[in-house]
């Protein structure tokens, strides 16, 4: 066949090699270059060349007091019950904190404090005890001496070093320049976000570069993003080239770096440089393609097109050269100790990089691993940690201690509500409910199904779990899977709310689906929820009821994990039917066919119930203004809200 | 007498009492306000308000490999052995990696990845394993689901937020906005820097307004510096007035927050608004203002003159008020724990920021003290880190263990030589060519003389001690004092260079000093060094040589603690004359008698001396344009620089 070709790959070479091989083929020097800036904007810049002071500061000799300048030797004979009288304007002068003692007095040489001055009349005071020479004196050149080294090369800036330059009469400064970088994206299917488009069949909206944009700008370049280019190798061939021309020393080209049908970059970047590496042991990450370019004066970046790919390429490799272009000390994220919460095989050879969810609980920092896909950015963006695992390690193992690199300051996983179980739109609503709050808390939510949130509050791992565990024999929820999985655990059962379950169906219902008997069918696909999850359980007692054999149903065993992707595959056509909530229905334009109600409860541990965080958390919960936005979503119902559940109470007052 | 006042302060109240004192008094939401901004400018900026997805991410379903698109289905016979043969356009699409599957074909429900396909001919492929329905398919919605909440309000936008924002549609966002501050310089005494000026006698030039307008823009405001205003309370009102005007809702005064004769401060801050506070419980920053003005719209601090006081007041009162009203989290440094090498007393109920000198010697970090002056801001510009002392601490004892908050990355930390001993001016340079090696060292450098070095050295708290003491019984240098003071440790004793110790007199050599004989003239008036310092020794023995009783010295006892300090009593005609290198005379137009030669050596122990630390100094020292750079000071001899020096060799070649 002639398309697509195999992953030829230049080699893969683990990430500090591919840091090396990129500082090894540029001129350092050469592509950052030396700008000169006014010293008062140099908060944050690196100096090209060492500072020597211009003045000294201070500039003459300065009262560090309010008080009176005198000449020490002039209060020798004073003691205490023994007091020396001196004269306004001939044997003190009033001064004040910072300013310069008299400039025409050269023999004023001391100050006594104002607290120990006694005032006679408007001319003489009395003082009780000898002022020593250059007591409370700031003394010529305390802080800077002219001609003496002020700063280094290569010191980075602080708001402080502003403050140094400026009294040392430095008025500019010659400090690193930055690099400026221009981001290409590439792709026939791509939409350009600055059109504002709605993406039809087979578009996707391009993102990757803006996020590399902003990575860009944080790592002190400045940055251009150039139109989107077509699979297309001479048009990528000229917009590299047009980037060159513009003076960037960093261009990025989005996607395309692999070996696929249409990856042109590494094409591209051996006819307009010297490729350097193509493949990093990194997962995500691995089609990453260096290229030096312009005599070593600029660096070729073929970045991967899965967004996760794309950052951990920017950050573990690009990021590096331009902190050592920039002469910043590499950006090291904060690390803390945590215990992961879920197993986590890796590939021998292969540096991986896992999004967690991390909280403190019980003074214990927890981690969750949260989905692994490259392609969905959001677990990046809900992670608030990353955990490493080394290329010569096989996996994590649960309960095990792991460092993880944190994404967020570490102060925000004191204020992080760690959530465990089965998802709710519900949780949404609260996650915001606690963001209003001051100080807020921020909602980490892992979502695992029911008992996956029993096994979190087993480990000590959450500080709730979301849970609608329906009990057929008793026809309670929750209570009866506690009474089994948890019979040691001391539990506070707090409802969210009451939700409709029922059948999601295309709009219309073309196939007619009324209730569960339908679901065996040979004509209706249904989409499943994972084992463990309460929907399941739910299906599962219906079709009992209605005799239904599991077997029968087209479908049974495609599970999908939350409501909204069950939604979504009804939404695609991909499945007919799917059990799940109404506001997934609403939320995708589909129809509802209900079947049943069920109490969505948080499982809250009762040694947990003072915390900030479940406080937190139950304020919302009484909050009129957030039950009102509960019932606005539909489907939900708001009667029990808050309150405190009972064992058989089922969907009754209690 | 009429002037100046005593010091009154409202009350002096604990930082984290002041602060919430101003958060009580400001209406947070209508200070920053929200504003609308395009999503790809948001990174870093806090949302205003919940965000919910226009769009599905992925829109359709897409490839997540390279390869063919199938109907999983048409696979389910394929065998190890017995293949399948499946025909392009019928039974295969090519794929490639995030490409939509081709919309038009929803049969296609698997992808097979290129490498487990085989090819038979351009149009037939063969495969030897059953694919599952939604193999290597990324569907619709996995990522983000339109109507779902994206991001609750209050979440800090990162760079991966961009990405999930355009994918999902959202073109716009609402944030916090950014508070406006102004910034007031206030003084008779001082002079605008905006006009690069050259103090005369009694002038300052003002830079605190710089500092903290850098201050204010590394948390997050937009900052003004409004031009300075001179001590007159009808002025200063005015200026507020102008900057409330022009909506700042931060307005900051720049001195004259204290209580002194020209203190006007306090005076317009309660006729513009409401006081809130006037004196914290902290040194330095005591003398700071805080007022409500604008019906809580606007906050006033009065920050204290000094800059290091003023930096406490903005970092401990106004960033942690700026971060609330910011809804972001309080900015936290980060924090280790290391081993404090001096004394350091302190007052009981007052908080005291101590700046310290931090490094890593032997895998252990060593923090010590730099100068408690307010108003040399340039001890925070060396400071590596600060050490709090609490309220109700009187001190911190040497060789404890301290919580070092860092003002420099971590990783800085153990890319910096600790020096500790006597101070030359070739020990700046030697910090400039270490900042210019790659990897970067940088010297934190402690000036305590050559005793305290070794007393650093037997406390095994830094790299390598700077010393040249002299022992007048063997004519040799500094070893005579190692095998009395440090006979257990083995050190390598290395030259920096030969210096020209001499007397500094004033330009023209009024007084005629010809040698150290003259110093017992009643009309003259010297400045010595401290106890201890290498400089004091000499000056002993030659004291001593020349039969002149140190009692008979005017000015014996007064100390300083560098050859700049030194000079600069010189310059000054604060003394006539003083013991120091030829170095500091040059550089103040001073003239120079020489007295002797001597070896400034570096002291390193021996175990050190394979680190990555004292093998870049070494290299330094070796390197031919490092001497050049020493021989350009003048002063200097560099015939030994380098070279590891032997008991009794003196000046000579070893």
């Amino acid at each position: 066949m002639a398309e697509p070709k195999r992953n030829i790959y230049l080699e893969t070479i683990p990430v500090d090699a591919a840091v090396a091989r990129a500082k090894a083929a540029l001129d350092r020097g050469g592509v950052a270059g030396v700008q000169t800036i006014p010293s008062q904007d140099a908060a944050g810049r690196v100096l090209a060349a060492p500072v020597f002071a211009r003045q000294s500061s201070p500039a003459s000799h300065c009262a560090a007091m309010d008080g009176v300048a005198v000449q020490a030797s002039a209060t020798y004979a004073a003691r205490e019950g023994q007091p020396v009288v001196l004269v306004k304007g001939q044997d003190w002068w009033p001064v004040n904190t910072g300013h310069p003692l008299p400039p025409h007095l050269p023999q004023l040489d001391a100050v006594i404090m104002i607290e120990q001055v006694q005032s006679l009349d408007d001319e003489r005071i009395a003082i009780e005890a000898a002022a020593y020479p250059w007591q409370h004196v700031r003394r010529i050149g305390e802080d800077i001496v002219a001609t003496e080294l002020l700063f280094p090369r290569g010191k980075l800036l602080t708001p402080y070093d502003v403050g140094a330059l400026l009294s040392a009469g430095i008025w500019d400064v010659d400090v690193v320049g930055r690099v400026h970088m221009q981001v290409i994206p590439t792709g026939d299917e791509i939409l350009d976000f600055t059109t504002r488009p709605t993406p039809g069949p087979g578009q996707v909206v391009e993102s990757n570069s803006m996020v590399l944009a902003a990575l860009g700008r944080q790592a002190g370049c400045t940055v251009e993003r150039r139109p989107p280019v077509a699979d297309d190798p001479a048009a990528l061939e000229a917009a590299v080239r047009e980037a060159l021309a513009a003076g960037a020393q960093v261009v990025v080209v989005c996607a395309g770096s692999s070996a696929g049908s249409k990856d042109f970059t590494r094409h591209v970047f051996e006819r307009v440089g010297e490729l350097l590496v193509h493949g990093i042991a990194a997962m995500p990450g691995k089609p990453t393609l260096l290229a030096a370019a312009a005599q070593g004066r600029a660096l070729l970046m073929g970045a991967p097109g899965y967004p996760v790919s794309s950052v951990v390429a920017f950050e573990e490799v690009l990021a590096p050269v331009l902190a050592w272009l920039h002469h910043e000390p590499e950006s090291v994220r904060p690390r803390i100790e945590a215990v992961l919460t879920r197993k986590s095989p890796s590939r021998l050879g292969i540096e991986e990089f896992l999004r967690c969810s991390v909280g403190t609980v019980r003074g214990r920092h927890v981690a969750s691993p949260l989905g692994r896909g490259a392609g969905n950015i959001t677990t990046l963006c809900r992670a608030q940690g990353v955990v490493r695992i080394p290329r010569d390690v096989e996996g994590l193992e649960q309960g095990g201690r792991v460092e993880v690199e944190l994404l967020v300051p570490r102060s925000v996983l004191d204020q992080t509500v760690v959530a465990v179980g089965s998802h709710d739109n519900t949780l949404d609503l609260l996650a915001d409910a606690l963001m209003a709050k001051d100080p807020a808390f921020a909602l980490a939510s892992s979502h695992v199904g029911s008992m996956g949130g029993i096994t979190a509050l087993a480990a000590g791992a959450c500080h709730m779990a979301g849970a609608h565990l329906f009990d057929p024999a008793t026809n309670d929820f929750n209570f009866p899977f506690l009474a089994k999985h948890l019979p040691h655990v001391a539990l506070r059962v707090v409802n969210l709310a009451i939700r409709h379950q029922g059948l999601m169906v295309a709009p219309g219902n073309p196939l007619g689906i009324a209730g569960v008997a339908d679901l065996a069918r040979p004509d209706v696909r249904f989409v499943n929820r994972q084992r463990g999850a309460g929907t399941r359980i739910l299906l599962d007692h219906h079709l009992i009821t209605a005799g239904v054999d599991p077997r029968a149903v087209n479908g049974y065993g495609k599970e999908e994990h939350t409501h909204m992707a069950v939604a979504a595959n009804v939404a695609s056509g991909a499945a007919d039917c799917g059990l799940g909530i109404q506001a997934a229905a609403k939320a995708l334009g589909l129809e509802f066919v209900p079947l049943a109600l069920e109490r969505y409860d948080l499982l809250i541990p009762e040694d947990l119930l003072e915390t900030p965080h479940v406080q937190a958390v139950l304020a919302c919960l009484d909050d009129a203004a957030f039950q009102a936005r509960i019932q606005a979503l539909g489907g939900y119902e708001t009667t029990l809200c808050g309150r405190t559940m009972q064992p058989g109470q089922g969907l009754g007052e209690g």
